[in-house]
């Protein structure tokens, strides 16, 4: 019994996340995790039970005794590292953003297209039982004609102008940060169930605080201690707390996107209401196992993710009963489920996961976006 | 204990809806009706228990008997019929929209300011309670700054190619439909609660059926028989089923709105969420003895219409303890016992309620809303 | 157009609420009011805008003017105030309960049928749309074998010791408090839906506060005080503030329902599941304008009221379109309507609407649960 | 890093989920299943992953391989594998229930007891994030005194006479059905928050259907197949579908909870409400990320799980950032945390998480109901 050996790169947040999901699979070891340093590889990599800890993510790549690298780096690493791991000829699974500008993503599909690596990007929300249904209810012609699309994405971390993190630096993380960070789950979910890309936009971007107080030394030292202002500077803001959108799809279809960062109460809001000649779907990333369905000539429909109701292709990722909730850890877990299905079986066949090209278009969506905030006027995607 | 006289012109939907919002005041009584024809004023006025009947409008307002007058006609009669009415010198109470367009609206402004009578239109949902409180919260000042606006208002009547209503007919209502129907009232809502108008917009309109089927003769005439094709004729449609919406406020915040009147299973869903720097309110008209208050840094706000936990002056629009829902029926009553209060104290003073000023704002960012969407550009809004 | 002359007694929180729903009717005009004094009729007959004052009860229903009178008193004046009506021959609508013992009630039940009177008491859940649309199903045989029904109906606002009330006084309304007052309404809603009477009880009551704090002078008097210890005087308290209830059906069914004015954060929240073969029904008071119903072999379904939805006998119960929410209002509005259109009619055929019979049914019910909880014992009703 | 080993017996619903919780946590291995047959052995631990598969639980037991053994098996199964695990010396998890009588619960806690081995059993619900926070705040006394506990626990997987499983087979799982498969966790989790054990019961069950259909040969065999009445055979039923309960608690307080495995639409809802004097709690397993906290004097709180909202006691158990959900995988994954974090640092102290004794006291709690249901009594819980 062979496992599928991994590498991670990258111990931040999502590193131990997809290392649990990994596991989860049975068939996968993690073998080895990378960090910027020798010290911090080698405390992360016991923390989580990892055996090999390398100081240089070249290094990770190197190791013969990986078969497939985890690239958990941030944004702004994302390019470098997915480079050198399609290099190596390694296949790769990148967090999102696949790359800091279409430019540089396009360059990975290319990239990873040749090299003919299996490569996957981390969009999770698709994953849940219930999007997949929306999705399976659409390709089965259930719900007609697509009329419009709304929603919006909601958080509130960095309400506060004392909320400081890498992602409001100027060059962190590209020109744009609430549309790039969580707009693009939005515009991935939305295209998945309906199949229907965003081909135009019209967006207008605020920025809430346009100076942010950075703590002068690193939040931990300040531990037990109240801050004053002496303790922060002033730091600019270039990037986006906030976006209003507009857009329309392949297919016609108008739609609206409101992106926020700076929406008090709202923790990870991803909601969705996409109305159809047949009937309308509303449904809320926070509450994930509950599918609002809207019907015109007969009651509401309020389904619970439970598999006697699903399509049966969707059952798969149901991986519990009904009225056992699936959390946001069976997001990975279900991406992983297919993309290491795929590389068991041979990499061969079209991907059922979201792959470098999702995570490209994203970005040419998020570029438009930009373009068309500066401009003040409707955009094409250039994907 | 003399009662105040009231007329009524039109007994369509909100005819008999004013009349009954009147009759609850107790020192109001409704004394004569006013149809398109005597016998339908007959009928109507027996029906409604009015003790007259007229078959001309005209008529109607020259009675002596009448010392106000509400205007509930539809909408292409709402600029005629109010301007009969300020010309008689009484005061009058309109249905919205004011007029169907800006310059009748402009006018009608005008001649009431200049005839000095009480002039009242009927937006009804910031009568409710908790519309009151979060204007009252936002005044004293316990949200503090407006960040972003967003939301939605959705019905499905008119989801199917074979619904068919005097509002979809070319020049019956003005060039825009949803956004003239149910869209003003969004606007008038939010802005009642911010107090901050809107300044420019961006929109893009859409027609989801370019032709409906109308019945061939009066849908009565059909009562218990399935129609087939040949019982109708394709009508052109030239009004918007639906809209999505960008503004930007005086105080600089944006906004976003979608309105549909095509969104399967949503009825009169008017819903809004407003972000400010301490707090968000979100409320949904369908439920709308409920209102969530979003919190960052302690647990969301789930506030119940409840008079101890209202703002004082709040309390005399919640009529019921709490957990006795108000309802539809308590706006115009609501309304009406600010007007009709307004009146009995010799109309002096500012009003509290919806007066023409705001029926003719409404039509000014709808004028810019169907501007914006020609000319795919954003459009500053001319009051 | 004659109108029908109602005479109000007592203007506490009913009465007036009795008085506006009649003059939504149209053809009802309340002619005269009642209070404990002259000068308090006085003022609440001119403050209410009620032609005649009586400072006797026994005054106004001499009056020949008076047609019906509302016996709107408190509970401890029920029997005798319609026991004089009844005398009078007049017809009588009576606020609940019907009286504080079975004895009395039954005794009323049998006086109003001798009399040949009108008799109506008011139970205004049941006339909630979506109430009468769950017992409409019921009716038609779409739901089934009823196999189990549970409940709660929750306030709070008894939930501190410092909270008084007449309702808290022993003798004041009978020897139960939290059962009669608002445990007697989830029966009769229940009972007018499943069509199946509660045969058997078992009960638990709860006194939390065993002594309360009365303010030694009224309330009042103490504007703008802060009370301390000294302000109030401790007074034991005889009647529950909670209960928990198992019962029996006819059909056999069980039941539960938990009854309590003492849960913080609900303010009136009648609430009810019943479970049947081919679906469950639950439905929540606090908003009345959406059903639920679950179901095994599909989605669970969610029912705005809406007229298109309604089973068409309920249909005259729902004043608005979908979406534009019935309130509490409705409630008594939806009684009176079927009152006097029994009335007008001439009061043949079998009433519609809840009748001292209805009244009687949940003290009966009320007195079984009492002699339950004290004797620890399942207890048979004695209707 | 030597992980610590463990072998698992039973690979129906319960043997794959704790698998997988273990494999997440990264220093435990699963070394070895066992199941029935070899050959079923083979299968499933190949499927699984497991290097080893036993035919004889008593074989998994007696590998000195394996360390902790976890117990899902059959509940009629339970005592017998548990109290061979115990003899054999080895630290031991069991799903619920213990064992099928209390005698036998009593047992294994002495026997465990007694051979100082780690003890634990699946009570998943009380790990979930916001009920760890519920018992965080009653313990830190922010609710005050306890009023009174309601709730429910529904399913619908048994609604049609037609759903047959060994659960409903007498004898089976014991005299109770629902009670002590769902029922049981109900209590669990309540007394958990509470801290206040149920001392007496009075309780009612019912049989909705007293013969069920069982289908003549296995299930699988029918694929594609409309049963017919002849495919089944009649199997009378002596376990409850549903059951109402009373209890009182040793503080004094009332409680209620409704139990039914019939209620359409619902699927795994365990509900339950909590009034304190100072707030009152009300949670739903099916969306367990929001905690409703009911106020009297002020708004009402809606919790999101949130890192920053809980108390800093609570927060290893929130996996994942605010409004990224947790769900049902996270209760064994969390208790398994405790469980091998208590083994890992040599089994001192006391445990934190749910172990034989609790098991016991659940059975105790059912066994109190059984006898009051058949006695129409009130009966104290024998622990």
């Amino acid at each position: 019994m062979k496992k599928i050996r991994v590498g991670i790169i990258g111990s931040g947040m999502m590193g131990p996340i997809h290392t649990e999901a990994l596991r989860r699979l049975g068939y996968v070891e993690v073998v080895a995790l990378a960090e910027a340093t020798d010290e911090l590889a080698k405390v992360k990599s016991q923390a989580l039970h990892i055996p090999k800890g390398y100081g240089d993510f070249r290094k990770l790549i190197a190791d013969p005794d990986v078969e497939v690298v985890h690239n958990c780096t941030p944004n702004a690493f994302h390019f470098e590292v997915s480079k050198a791991i399609i290099a190596a000829g390694k296949h790769v699974v990148s967090e999102k953003p696949l790359a800091t500008n279409a430019k540089h993503s396009a360059e990975l599909v290319e990239r990873a297209d040749k090299a003919g690596v299996v490569n996957a990007i981390h969009f999770n929300y698709r994953n849940y039982p219930l999007v997949q249904n929306m999705r399976a209810m659409v390709r089965a012609g259930e719900l007609g004609r697509l009329f419009l699309m709304h929603g919006s994405y909601l958080q509130d971390w960095l309400i506060l102008d004392t909320d400081y993190n890498w992602r409001v630096e100027p060059g962190a993380g590209g020109d744009s940060r609430a549309v790039a960070d969580i707009g693009s789950h939005w515009f991935d979910t939305v295209q998945y169930i309906t199949g229907d890309p965003v081909v135009e936009v019209m967006a207008d971007m605020e920025i809430v605080h346009r100076t942010r107080k950075k703590p002068k030394i690193a939040m931990e030292t300040y531990a037990g201690k109240v801050l004053t202002a002496d303790d922060y500077s002033d730091v600019p803001v270039a990037t986006e707390d906030a976006a209003t959108i507009l857009f329309r799809t392949q297919s016609g279809a108008p739609g609206s996107l409101v992106v926020s960062q700076v929406s008090a109460g709202r923790k990870n809001r991803l909601y969705l209401e996409l109305d159809y000649a047949k009937g309308a779907l509303e449904w809320n990333q926070e509450e994930p196992n509950t599918l609002w369905i809207g019907r015109r000539e007969r009651a509401n429909d309020s389904m619970i993710k439970d598999g006697s109701l699903l399509h049966p292709e969707v059952r798969p990722f149901a991986h519990y009963p009904g009225g056992h909730p699936e959390g946001y850890s069976e997001g990975p877990y279900n991406l992983f489920m297919q993309v290491y299905a795929h590389i068991a079986s041979g990499a061969t066949g079209k991907p059922t996961f979201s792959t470098f090209r999702d995570g490209h278009d994203e970005i040419a969506i998020c570029e438009a976006i930009l373009e068309s905030s500066r401009s003040r006027a409707w955009i094409k995607v250039a994907y």
